[in-house]
């Protein structure tokens, strides 16, 4: 196949769109890949749907490799199935909802875990007809609230679902490692770097999870790895928790006026003026920040809670929200607190369940209005803080957790950082940034139980089947391909996804040079090669030069004035580098390099 | 590539489900190609994803043939561009609307011509850039009111739509022409019939309009065509006019009592006995039936019109919303007529704008109502007429058209019957009933005018664009060539679109036949072949026959107990013939055949 530049539906642009804030977005806008049509929904043009199949392509070529059976089911979905495992309302904002003429309610779906299941218990009844590997590579629908950075997160996008479907657990977890092994095998064809992080289920629910990240800057998400091979997304890493200390012999706690001491600086300052300790200086690291949260719940409720942390530590609300999932999570407002006096700004400590260590303000303990506590899990039985006294310009010093006050749970509330420890004994982790490119998921007989799916085993007995859910998104995976391989002059496509073997420019006018360009791809179409012809009369052959740096084949030939003396240049796009070949050996050796 | 029975994702039912009205959707379900998921809304497993992938490709494939390029744009689109053009509005109920978290407006798009048309204007600006022909298979959205017939009529459908653009009416006639040779070779390829009907362009603006109508007694189109070549859907079908006659010198209208004569056929009785004709009775089509309809306008406003029209024919409400687009009709309601009592039920007759012909109740005449009055085309001037006298039970003869009364319009309202004559004077109609599977349309310069896509031609001048849009419904293709090949045993593919090349069967449970059958699949598996190998151990041979038969690839083997002898069966699916072939030469010889 040929396709003529003078043909091809595409305009190069100089200047980078001005919405563009990554350079896969302003670049596959700039070459003529994708145009966007909405927040966060693009439209495809001839060169970029040619790269999006061809990533499908190797996405499919691996699925079917282990055994996956490719279907189809709506992007539109009525809302009985997520009904029934709450995530019609789980999703809140998240996803796209409308009514038929009706009045029946739809959604577009995000994912299909819902429908498969439903599918699986339609067509099949017995431990004989599994495993099942059944996958699709479909347009999905998320109602992102900041769509950014083109196709990395888009609202409109293409992804590769696919679901297992075992009546055992040795069998989902073969089912999951044989996607994890093609998921590698398709970053690797892709020339794709890829970490495998422990993640957090989250609201998928489910056991065993992990995602493949891009390591890159502009990632969206923050992972932790250890050079002894520990990884897990920041929402999965777990804190390493201390041995509790005795607490026999310890002090009793002693509260100190504390004027003007808001913050946990200001605290440190005091506690070194005030109350200076002999052996050391008292370090953030000694004080229990408590910090107010509210938790968004799904049926519209506000709660707050208070969470206790070493005081040199932030909180990170992602991991919060895991905690608290599916609740939404923000920091607590002024009007959450003039709502709710027992909490002294600034001057809040722990409490017990039957009301505050410290301080009880006039208006009652703030427990009594059914704020919980929750402290981070470096809080054992025997520590010792200085934090706030529940009053106005109080704080306690030696305030000891399990004999002073006790919390209602432990939570991973602190950020995670770099030098803490890896959960596994690998030793310190780094922390880097990274792109979501894969995510395999053990969902267990979650769904299957929600949705009534069983099958008789080899004992006629009915078992609940346990499930996986799988996924890779193709559009981000062809942004994210774009973003690791290019350079200041455009796009440079790895072969597999390249949307043509070849870019031959004929590079003047001479009509020698069109003969000799004609023959070479007449030659290589026969030999089954895909070419982008530049065949442009009236265009200079620096802007043909451009274009070709820009749309990115990795492969150019250059038919240029050389001709006359038997010459064509064959030029790398990713070194830059040119070598003169002789006319009559460019075909063949293009046929062997790409055939 | 084989796919192996036993692993593939299906399951045959013995039983029809029970919503299916159609043959297609009955056996597409049967055969466990398809699952309704909600109404008019399918999902494909694997099975049918094979057989619909196919028909894309046939489609692809003669559409690049015409120089179509490839695309993709979104389903989910803003409503801006719909705006515009009208769109939004005109669809009424027929579209899915839904607001994103910011409630901004959407809808799953029914087609694109707009957002292709503002792509052309970003991409182009010469006339050298033309002409252009994009084209996306994609899938749509419509809210039917009565989704039907399984994929005939679904409200997620795949199709293709084109685009084309130049800046000539010769232009767009040579690109209609390539679009309508384009889609002639395709239903040729997928070996089903075709009649290319003239059509009303109806909302879709523009001039030139055919349909591809597979003609079929589940059509849900009408379509007339004579021996002489003409052929038309009803909607376009235009009456011709008879000339005018004389007025000068008719004898003056005379109004009669006629008690009880509500009907035409009682109108008719009255005529004959109380006024009888010397030359002939009175028939039907000497009266003038007077029939009050309501448009539902955009607006939300109701309108009520009198379509008068001869007594022998009735309204067709298709036609008269053709003329009356983008209003909907229905027929006036008690209510309606509640509110005009100056409409007399049963003795309604013409009037002119000044007022009623005859008669003027007490509430005054109905034209002061605003109520409009078209004639049927045949009601030319000096026509003679029975018809109501707008008083009741009182009728007038000899109303005079063009005399007497003059209508606000002439429309196209009537029924068209067997043995009308052409327009085209090429011989009385014939009324046969089809499916739509493709339409072509010149849309001209309305959707680039209304968006403002123009481009410099030749001398330097800004010109519109004119256009042209092309459907085929594909997953509609898929359900007309499964209802057009198939008999009571199951489906019978044609090989283009058959989901295997050939289905073997390993009948028995001898060691040698699987031997047999193995060694036969390998082959055929090296030599290209596509095949769905039953290799289910513990099924009957007459189960894997039923399901053979009802999956319906057209070249099936039987290797049983034959194989000892040497022999295994080749059978025609469609016709049935079971040939004995040695097992020596089988592979040998579907490789000529099918390779």
């Amino acid at each position: 196949m040929t396709t003529r530049l003078s043909q091809l539906f595409v305009r190069t642009l100089r200047e980078d769109p001005s919405d563009a804030e990554v350079a896969s977005h302003r670049l596959l806008v700039r070459a003529g890949y994708i145009r966007r049509q909405a927040p966060g929904v693009f439209s495809w043009l001839p060169l970029g749907l040619k790269v999006r199949r061809k990533v499908e392509q190797v996405v499919r070529e691996e699925m079917d490799a282990i055994g996956g059976q490719e279907v189809l089911f709506p992007a539109l979905l009525p809302r009985e199935p997520y009904e029934l495992t709450g995530r019609w309302t789980e999703y809140g904002d998240g996803i796209f909802r409308l009514k038929d003429r009706k009045e029946a309610d739809y959604l577009l779906a995000p994912t299909h875990e819902e429908v498969f299941t439903l599918m699986v218990k339609d067509l099949y009844s017995s431990y004989k007809d599994l495993p099942l590997i059944a996958y699709q590579i479909q347009d999905k629908y998320r109602d992102e609230a900041r769509p950014r950075a083109g196709l990395l997160r888009g609202r409109e996008f293409s992804m590769k679902d696919s679901y297992s479907f075992d009546y055992t657990d040795a069998g989902l977890e073969a089912s999951y490692q044989k996607h994890r092994d093609a998921y590698e095998r398709i970053f690797q064809r892709l020339g794709l770097d890829y970490v495998i992080v422990k993640a957090d289920a989250g609201a998928m629910g489910g056991s065993r999870s992990e995602e493949f990240l891009h390591p890159t800057l502009i990632g969206e998400d923050t992972f932790v790895r250890s050079a002894g091979g520990y990884a897990a997304n920041v929402e999965a890493y777990r804190t390493t928790v201390p041995d509790a200390l005795p607490i026999e012999g310890l002090p009793p706690a002693v509260v100190h006026d504390s004027p003007n001491t808001p913050t946990i600086a200001t605290l440190v300052d005091l506690a070194n003026n005030a109350v200076p300790r002999e052996d050391r200086p008292w370090t953030a690291a000694d004080t229990l920040k408590n910090v107010v949260l509210a938790l968004g719940h799904l049926d519209g409720t506000r709660e707050l809670v208070v969470v206790g942390l070493p005081g040199d530590r932030e909180v990170d609300l992602k991991r919060v929200e895991v905690a608290f999932a599916p609740a939404e999570v923000e920091a607590a407002t002024e009007a959450d607190f003039a709502k709710h006096p027992g909490l002294v700004k600034g001057y809040i400590g722990p409490w017990s369940a039957s009301g505050p260590v410290l301080g009880a303000p006039e208006d009652g303990p703030a427990s009594s209005t059914g704020i919980r506590f929750f402290v981070d899990p470096r809080v054992v039985d025997g520590t010792q803080w200085v934090t706030g006294a529940n009053e106005h310009e109080k704080h306690v010093f030696g305030l000891v957790a399990g004999r002073d006050f006790t919390a209602d749970g432990v939570i991973e509330a602190a950020e995670v950082r770099a030098g803490d420890p890896a959960p596994d004994g690998s030793g310190p982790v780094e922390l880097a940034r990274g792109m979501e490119i894969g995510h395999v998921f053990q969902l267990g007989r979650k769904y299957a139980e929600a949705l009534g799916l069983k099958v008789l085993d080899e004992n006629g007995k009915l078992v609940t089947v346990t499930m996986g859910s799988y996924g890779i998104g193709v559009t981000r995976i062809l942004a994210v391909i774009a973003e690791a391989n290019n350079d200041e002059k455009g796009l440079v496509w790895p072969r597999e996804v390249s949307p043509f073997d070849v870019h031959v420019i004929a590079a003047t006018k001479e009509p020698e040079v069109y003969t000799a360009a004609d023959a070479l791809v007449a030659e290589l179409e026969t030999q089954g090669i895909d070419v982008l012809y530049d065949d442009r009369l009236k265009v200079s052959p620096g802007v043909k030069f451009g274009d070709a740096e820009l749309i990115g084949v990795p492969v150019i030939v250059i038919v240029g004035k050389g001709v006359a003396d038997g010459n064509v240049e064959l030029w790398d796009r990713r070194t830059g580098e040119r070598t003169s070949v002789p006319v009559t050996a460019i075909g063949a050796l293009l046929v062997a390099e790409l055939g």
